[in-house]
């Protein structure tokens, strides 16, 4: 399975646009916590660890998430692996003690839409500003260039130019470094 | 809270005298998998990771549990923080995705004893051979040396001569690179 995700910039009208034309399926808080290696540098070998909080209509959630360089150039395909886990703060001291260390807090309130056949969530996320992110899973290269470009379409129908490759972790990296 | 934890080689006959004695009040199967650091030699600092995948009667447990340093050298006094995990194998990935390594396997059968005021149990574990350990937790030093005195002498009673204060996973790593 080939992973097709597309983010752009957006602003808060924009959700109002989406809320008008689309059902909400569901509103999550998502609290981000990633953590540099002790003796290996992720953002040189592309990888991220992350536990991740996310409060939901009544429950609480957490999980960790290991994410592998990404294969290619052209799209953000890479392994994920996720596990659940019950305590995410007693998880986060068993890294802290194996020297792993807090990079960056990502928190945001993710709007997901109820839409066939791809994700389509509004993300607000704090201290970034707002995106829209399509996403979907295709199993042939050949279907994953058509599923792009007609991704690419709805993002320009909804009015959206500017796109960005980088994760939220490295915008906050970049914006954290850079100032 | 002091913990103080006797452990001595025992034979099978023992176990005959225990189920006599006390009530069974559980059996579990544990299989443990200790950890090697990236970049840390943990039987150096006295550290340990290990994920533990636990049999009980109808259901399966597993944890993750670091533990640091013994705080001096009398006691097995040390840090330990477990955390529940829902997906042993998937926490094993990702673990061995950030460069920890199995450094070893260990099986044991564990029969918990009903007794009043300290857990009792017998471990069969495959390779090592059988062991009885006492455990029992105390507010204050001075009723740490009182009670440990009280459990000497219980392991006395039971013809308990032989003591071992080395973890399993210590005996285990000794047998391997001693052979």
């Amino acid at each position: 399975m080939i992973e097709v995700e597309i983010k752009g910039y957006a602003d808060r009208s924009l959700k109002k646009l989406l809320d008008e034309r689309y059902k909400v399926a569901d509103v999550r808080l998502q609290e981000d916590i990633y953590f540099s290696h002790p003796c290996r540098d992720m953002r040189q070998t592309d990888e991220a660890l992350r536990i991740r909080v996310e409060r939901r209509k009544k429950e609480e959630v957490a999980s960790l998430t290991y994410k592998g360089p990404r294969v290619d150039e052209k799209s953000k395909t890479r392994e994920e692996i996720e596990v659940g886990i019950t305590d995410p703060r007693g998880l986060k001291m068993i890294l802290e003690r194996l020297g792993f260390r807090v990079i960056a807090h990502i928190r945001k309130r993710r709007t997901i839409y109820s839409t066939e056949g791809f994700k389509l969530s509004f993300d607000e996320v704090d201290g970034l500003g707002c995106f829209v992110e399509v996403e979907e899973k295709v199993k042939s290269l050949k279907g994953y260039q058509e599923r792009r470009d007609k991704l690419l379409n709805f993002m320009k129908d909804l009015g959206i130019s500017r796109l960005e490759r980088r994760s939220y972790l490295e915008l906050m990296l970049d914006k954290l470094t850079k100032g």
